[in-house]
């Protein structure tokens, strides 16, 4: 059976639990989805082009100018506007990484060389110091997810300092996605947000996709101090891309400070328990810090739920991956043993 | 007072009646409303990035192989993700026009030479046969918009087939933007739909926007029989670029028959009914078939009015315009007749 290319993808096969998208388990907020009802009844008009309300609402949040805030459809989007609005010549990923980086980067050609770094099964997936050395004079554009997608492992604080610096040094945009961030217990030591204002060639990629439950809306933001850059990714968009209900509803987001500590606190208990049964299962996992786990296990494992109705994330068609490879959201308790009880079954 | 780039920019400015914005004036149809609701609900989940069910009810109901659909976030999306599936060298675009495509354009920077041909005062603004002597050798891609934005003038059905088959002999893409062929009485007379299987250069660009009052959910679609074009359109495009509400209106919209045939016909009779008010003021209008009326006035009319509380479009910064030259959209008779008080008042 053919495996997706993405998670989340719940519309090709039958299935009664879906681990294959990284989602916040306590689902999305009450007054969110009223606030995106809202915007729906207001469905003949044009959104606001310039996302005024939203921005206003994320710059309170963030400590950011609103000027220096920039949304999308979704953080995809940004990406592909990133891609388009810097028009690299040459640009570094790490493998494996989330997909979309690549897919971007190719939209220009054989004008863009794309270098890998392979974080390497020896190391356990980690970034390497020598990730440094990949940073070259003519680098323009660099892409690293922290935590990263798949494997949930968090980059050095230290190492992640130099990165930017020498990103700087280089004159290369860094684009850092922080989609999974919001969802750590300790994000604020792990994000590079403190350096934005020091750091015009950072981009701290944001999404509301994950920490409030809202894939199926489209939102995602951009923070940099850069507003040239900005003002060049808004110049290869067309101008209405963000819905008025994604707009109301990111607006009403802004205000979900309990439910934010909540689900940290939750997805932090239900990870333990996961890693704590998968060393039961005696399956070799990577020490994530995010709302999913990277493990290692039987290569027809993921048609192997598939029968029992579990969706998992089979991870073999990353870079740098191969079979064998999986990853599973952190979801709700009882899920989340139903999920435990049918790998047992399923490796038994 | 600076005027706005688009119609609809409703945050900017106080207003009590919008007519820079071409909706449906009949509003959203409760069933899309309430699908869009539905999706809302669904929040959670990532939408389907094939958009399955929606290419479905579309190909039922437009009559055309769902492989030959693509859908967007509005049509706009799809302008953009077309220039960027191409990569015209020379590109063809008419004057005056949606400024979408000269934008989307743009972002291929020097490597894309932008023709212009001028439709001209002396000519009522008409498409003329002159058009077809600017189809060159080396043209890749083309746009027209039919009826025309802002002018809501037709093409001659002749001229056009003529410019397709041209357009086709000399290898270029022919985007036609048919956005507001929904609300026109005989629409399918001006539609080059049935050319699609023939012609696979032909794209033809269709919004939910106008004819279902969409704009706020964003939704657009592309028809061509070129799945080679399509295929390239998903490369540059991020896979989840529609969202749930969005699909879930549009697949509820492609039931809603007996809406349309009274869409038409209200607008039918309150374009008939502003011409013949317009002419009473003695306001030279073009002989727009579409759901707005084009029009010439004095160059502050666009404040006059805004000093009334209702918005219409300065048509000054089109390519090809100037100042003098105005739109408004067909809203609902008591709407429409309270224009018409304003503007006697402004004129007066």
């Amino acid at each position: 059976m053919q495996t997706e290319m993405h998670g989340g993808d719940i519309y090709t096969r039958p299935y009664r639990i879906d681990f294959s998208a990284n989602i916040n388990p306590l689902g999305t907020p009450p007054a969110v989805l009223e606030a995106a009802c809202r915007g729906v009844s207001r469905a003949a008009d044009y959104p606001d082009i310039h996302c005024r309300k939203l921005r206003q609402a994320i710059s309170r949040r963030e400590e950011v100018p609103a000027e220096q805030i920039i949304c999308g459809n979704g953080a995809a989007e940004l990406i592909f506007a990133l891609v388009q609005a810097v028009k690299p010549r040459r640009a570094l990923l790490a493998a494996p990484g989330f997909a979309e980086y690549e897919q971007a980067l190719k939209t220009l050609g054989e004008s863009c060389r794309i270098d890998f770094y392979q974080c390497s099964r020896e190391q356990g997936f980690k970034l390497g110091e020598d990730y440094l050395d990949c940073i070259r004079e003519d680098m323009d554009l660099i892409f690293l997810c922290n935590p990263n997608n798949p494997t949930g492992l968090l980059i050095d604080p230290k190492l992640l300092e130099s990165i930017a610096e020498k990103c700087r040094d280089k004159g290369a945009v860094l684009v850092l996605d922080e989609c999974f961030n919001g969802l750590l217990e300790d994000g604020e030591k792990y994000s590079l947000k403190k350096r934005l204002r020091q750091m015009p060639n950072l981009f701290l990629l944001k999404a509301f996709t994950k920490l409030y439950a809202m894939a199926g809306l489209r939102l995602g933001y951009g923070l940099c101090s850069d507003e040239k850059l900005l003002e060049k990714m808004h110049q290869v968009l067309q101008p209405w891309n963000v819905s008025i209900p994604a707009q109301e509803a990111g607006t009403a987001a802004m205000e979900e400070r309990e439910f934010e500590q909540k689900s940290r606190e939750y997805v932090a208990r239900e990870l333990s328990f996961l890693k704590e049964e998968f060393g039961r299962l005696g399956l070799a996992f990577y020490d994530s810090k995010a709302n999913y786990l990277f493990f290692e296990g039987p290569e027809d494992l993921y048609d192997r739920c598939g029968e029992e109705g579990i969706l998992i994330r089979d991870c073999s068609n990353y870079r740098g991956l191969g079979p064998g490879y999986f990853r599973v959201a952190v979801k709700r308790h009882e899920e989340n043993k139903e999920l435990i009880r049918v790998l047992k079954k399923c490796l038994g």
